[in-house]
């Protein structure tokens, strides 16, 4: 007998119309079952998936997404969403090559709107869209789903802000299930946490009880309906105080797992002709033991396996993130002056044991990445060292900040740039291709991209030492140990030098940035067993450019160059920019530029994403070989 | 004898200790006259300045801000602080080359904190600061300046999100010049303005005792101080409920020109122990009829002529500017799919006269360049074409909203970027010199560079029709007229085509992205004059290049490629990557590229940092027989 009886007949949300109270409390259950037995198996959000079960039964049992609109913040808690709009069969091919996106995707589904993957965007984009039916005359509904860890992003305040434009319905659900005070950082999250520890669970079910009332408004003001509302909500403090002063009509907080209430709660609030915000209780990882104790741990997992309510997870080899981990620990350790800061992810960008060491030089501004550059910019104005640990997409955040506040400074600002690179199975929200590009158009930034761990320590040493802006990238994967270790340990670590780490004896160099430097040796491998002797270097830094690759350029030799970043603005880029500077008589050599095209990279496993960017070790092989091929019919062409 | 016999006699802060209350009212005077009267001969900012001279010599009394520090939002309005701080005697170089900067700058003066130009950032780097001193244990104070029209920005309210963090001093100085509901867009100036209306003068000088009443709190507790301080206050709508609500310490509102009361409330809100924020009312434009009367056309103004309370300002030749403006009403007039949408900028941008035309297809949404992105995708997903219209060094805010909800989704979303290359006397902080860079990373974006009124009215008409994103940059120049007009009037203007805008008969093309092509074409009659016959090409689009630009190279020709932007990662990297891309035997010829290089440019003339980025006619003219030259000792060097 199948252990999801119910959710086996939903091919769709029409399905959900027919079921019982009991029969979707029961299908709540089962969704939540098929969620945590499919992500032990393919890793994925689990905790907040798990949360917001009954959220989203009820968002599709009262409104039609195939037409209303529903916009996802951050979006990698649309697993329920998902399972419920006809992608349940394909959920084990989830976050894998031509599989299941983790994020919503309009080209996966007519239910998705957008697709997202950064947190921030969903009431500006939901503002878009309601204003784009208030243009049009129609009349689908608009429903922004916004986590507590999300609403305090700036763009979604500066959404806030705006949504008097809208003279139409547009309702807001603010996913609440801040778990503490402690866990979320900020004054909102700490409102949030004193109104939620103001009430009992009786007191959300009067709420609910009270906006049934007074609602819907047909033929009624809604100003006064809102103000009856109020009248019979008696909290300590008050929750609609913060959301009033900014004229947002607000309705809670509820009970996010009553799946009835919330049914009644979204058919009164679906016809409303305002925007308006509906506060929502969940519980993180709700219904499974170890997520729900340890949300944290559960938030972004790889496989598992569970043992009644216990897991066990493999450890993974060691990351670049662990290398990192551990040396911004024995730097901080030699030196008062480094502060770290984080926007909400202290686990993912490897600072929790510096938190540990250093709780007073640790901080973390949640999901705030503009903020926490210009913090970091005012720290070391201060004479500290700040490093501000942010993933390279996330980055693209605070672009301007790190050239106002930083760069324009001259200051001794660090970037610690994790997931630098394809990042594989998230896709392409989450790839980090373009950090260079934007970082060294700033003057006065150095860009340095360890390729293994001796090199991140260096790096890190070296971004203490320096006065001035430094951003180090490093991509999600293990850290190599043995040969390219061993390549990459010599000398020592200064812009501009890279280092030869493989003297070959034809006119080629294989330049390589970062861990992709392993496969420049493994090509080179190989085109020794083709008779073609390379140079293999390893470049360290993006910016400055090692004057090394013009001067080999110069001297007749062609560089072929490797990174993981977009082919356009990276690396490649810079040493064609530093040849063409040398004047016209800088270039007999060629340079060849390998790296991602110009194209969204769907998830797959990262290596494989390399691979189809154009740097597997044989289409490296290939490209050199056509090379010799070519100059040497180039130089017999001379010779005639 | 002097107009400003007081201010004659202030060489620093520290003057004004000895005088009197009535000393330092007519010193206002006198600061404000010298304002008017200095800015009515260079250009500036002027309405915003007249607003604050009361609250900066209050701050200026009590603060010592050569260690204290001061950091202000977007920094126009600092005149009077400079002054102040011993730079009145170089006021007549005001934003001249090697003259004084219009905004602070740390290098002119130790009194400045920061070099700003944006808004948004000033409360978090203070608190940066704040935390700083808080490591380092130093008593310094800190004070962060913002209007109200900054504080929504998203980022100030990160920084507001996260004031908790900070455990010392931190005065936040709330300067609200709102002049109406209607002038200021968004809920919180709403708020503001409702506030302001609800209570009287009266009210204000009470709130001002109220507040000397209750601090210093040596010895009590600051809660206490709070509450006792509140419970005086009776205004009809709190003014202190929606900062409460994040914890922020309020008091307020004040008067801003009431000079002893806010000397007063310095002192006793300079020693608190934690954050709080000062709201303080003041007029823009005041003293100055004209400013006053209508401050958004003094908010930066060239030079105009004083009569009496009038003024004549000179009308300058045509701008991009005013040629966008004509343009997207024409478009607008024939496609009503088209809106537009600014972040508090609809003057500079020059949307007023769609404003007028299309007051319901127009938007505003304060200075909120991220949520301004974010909508316009929610809108194009509606099927409209919204034209986003902020100036290229303010969009570097909305980078990371351009990847993900414009280009990832495919929508067609239209940036019009104002303020793209160097811009002149506003110096270092809004030159717009990366827009390629960030934008041509981004899968599907085109960018269009229209090199004349024609083509922006093309190149509007191009995005029309598009169904993917496309961005379209131009300068804060005169459009010219003659014959670069009539050399760029040809032709269909279609991504990738560029246009052969004159043909030479030797193998060098100069390529010039916008309206520098007047400059390539002058540098090609000059050649001329020295035997040599170059080709001009106008290229029109940095992404896609035309293929015509790689062809030629691989034809054997050179290239020198002229664009107003960073020679790292700008047009001419793009056409370096398309020749390298070609493969092996893909470049016979060569690539020079001109641009700005890698330096933050000062303020001077727009023309004369042009040339300073060394691509002066002379400069270019050079550059090319240098080539010629080096070509023929190479060809020389072959036969040989």
């Amino acid at each position: 007998m199948s252990m999801t009886p119910l959710l086996d007949h939903i091919q769709g949300p029409a399905d959900l119309k027919d079921l019982s109270a009991e029969q979707l409390e029961a299908l709540a259950e089962e969704v939540r079952q098929f969620i945590t037995a499919s992500v032990s198996q393919t890793g994925g959000h689990l905790a907040s998936n798990l949360g917001v079960v009954e959220l989203t039964i009820a968002m599709h049992r009262v409104f039609d997404f195939a037409r209303d609109r529903l916009v996802w913040d951050v979006g990698h808690q649309c697993y329920a969403h998902k399972i419920l709009t006809g992608r349940r069969d394909v959920f084990a091919n989830l976050r894998q090559a031509d599989g299941l996106s983790g994020f919503p995707d309009p080209e996966e589904s007519p239910y998705d709107a957008f697709r997202v993957g950064h947190a921030g965007t969903s009431i500006a984009t939901a503002l878009g869209l309601a204003l784009g039916a208030q243009h049009r005359g129609t009349d689908e509904r608009v429903v922004a789903f916004v986590g507590d860890a999300s609403i305090v992003n700036g763009t979604n305040f500066e959404a806030l802000n705006n949504l008097g434009l809208v003279r139409r319905q547009l309702l807001i659900v603010l996913n609440d299930n801040s778990m503490a005070i402690d866990v979320t950082p900020g004054a909102m999250a700490h409102y949030l946490a004193r109104v939620r520890l103001s009430h009992t669970y009786e007191d959300l079910r009067k709420t609910t009880q009270s906006i049934l009332d007074h609602l819907p408004v047909i033929g009624r003001p809604m100003g006064e309906a809102l103000e009856n509302f109020k009248k019979t909500i008696r909290m300590q403090i008050s929750p609609s105080r913060l959301f009033e002063s900014l004229n947002i009509p607000y309705f809670g907080p509820v009970d996010g797992h009553d799946i009835i209430s919330l049914i009644e709660l979204f058919q009164a609030l679906s016809d409303l002709d305002r925007p308006a915000l509906l506060h929502v209780y969940t519980r993180k990882g709700k219904g499974f033991g170890p997520a729900d104790t340890d949300p944290c741990r559960f938030h972004s997992t790889g496989p598992f396996e569970i043992r009644g309510q216990s897991v066990e997870v493999a450890p993974g080899p060691r990351s670049f993130t662990a290398a990192f981990s551990d040396a911004i620990v024995d730097v901080a350790r030699a030196d008062d002056r480094v502060v770290a800061i984080t926007a909400a992810m202290p686990d993912g960008t490897g600072l929790t044991a510096f938190r540990e060491a250093f709780p007073d030089r640790f901080y973390d501004v949640g999901i705030a990445e503009s903020a926490a550059v210009d913090l970091a910019a005012g720290l070391a104005r201060k004479g500290l060292r700040p490093f501000v640990c942010i993933y390279s997409t996330f980055l693209q955040r605070g672009f301007d900040h790190i050239f106002q506040e930083v760069a324009l400074q001259g200051l001794p600002v660090i970037f610690c740039i994790d997931r630098a690179g394809l990042v594989g199975s998230d896709g392409p929200t989450h790839h980090g291709l373009m950090d260079i590009g934007f970082l060294r158009m700033l003057p006065s930034m150095v860009i340095a991209a360890p390729a293994c761990e001796s090199e991140m320590r260096q790096a890190l040493m070296l971004a203490v030492r320096s006065e001035t802006p430094i951003a180090i990238r490093y991509p999600r994967d293990v850290v190599r140990n043995g040969r390219i270790d061993a390549a990459c340990e010599v000398g020592p670590f200064e812009p501009p030098h890279g280092r030869i780490v493989r003297q070959g004896r034809d006119p080629i160099v294989l330049a390589a940035l970062g861990p992709v430097l392993d496969r420049a040796l493994d090509a080179a491998d190989r085109l020794e067993e083709h008779g073609v002797s390379v140079t293999v270097f390893n470049a360290r830094f993006a910016k400055p450019v090692d004057p090394a690759l013009p001067e080999a350029v110069a001297a007749g030799k062609t560089v072929v160059t490797l990174e993981d970043h977009y082919r356009i603005g990276g690396f490649g880029s810079a040493v064609l920019e530093t040849v063409a500077a040398g004047g016209p008589a800088g270039a007999d050599g060629r340079v060849l530029c390998l790296g991602v095209p110009d194209t969204f990279v769907p998830a797959a496993e990262r290596a494989s994403q390399l691979d189809a960017a154009g740097m597997s070790v044989e289409a490296v092989v290939q490209i050199v070989l056509a090379h010799c091929d070519a100059a040497h019919k180039s130089r017999f062409k001379q010779t005639l």
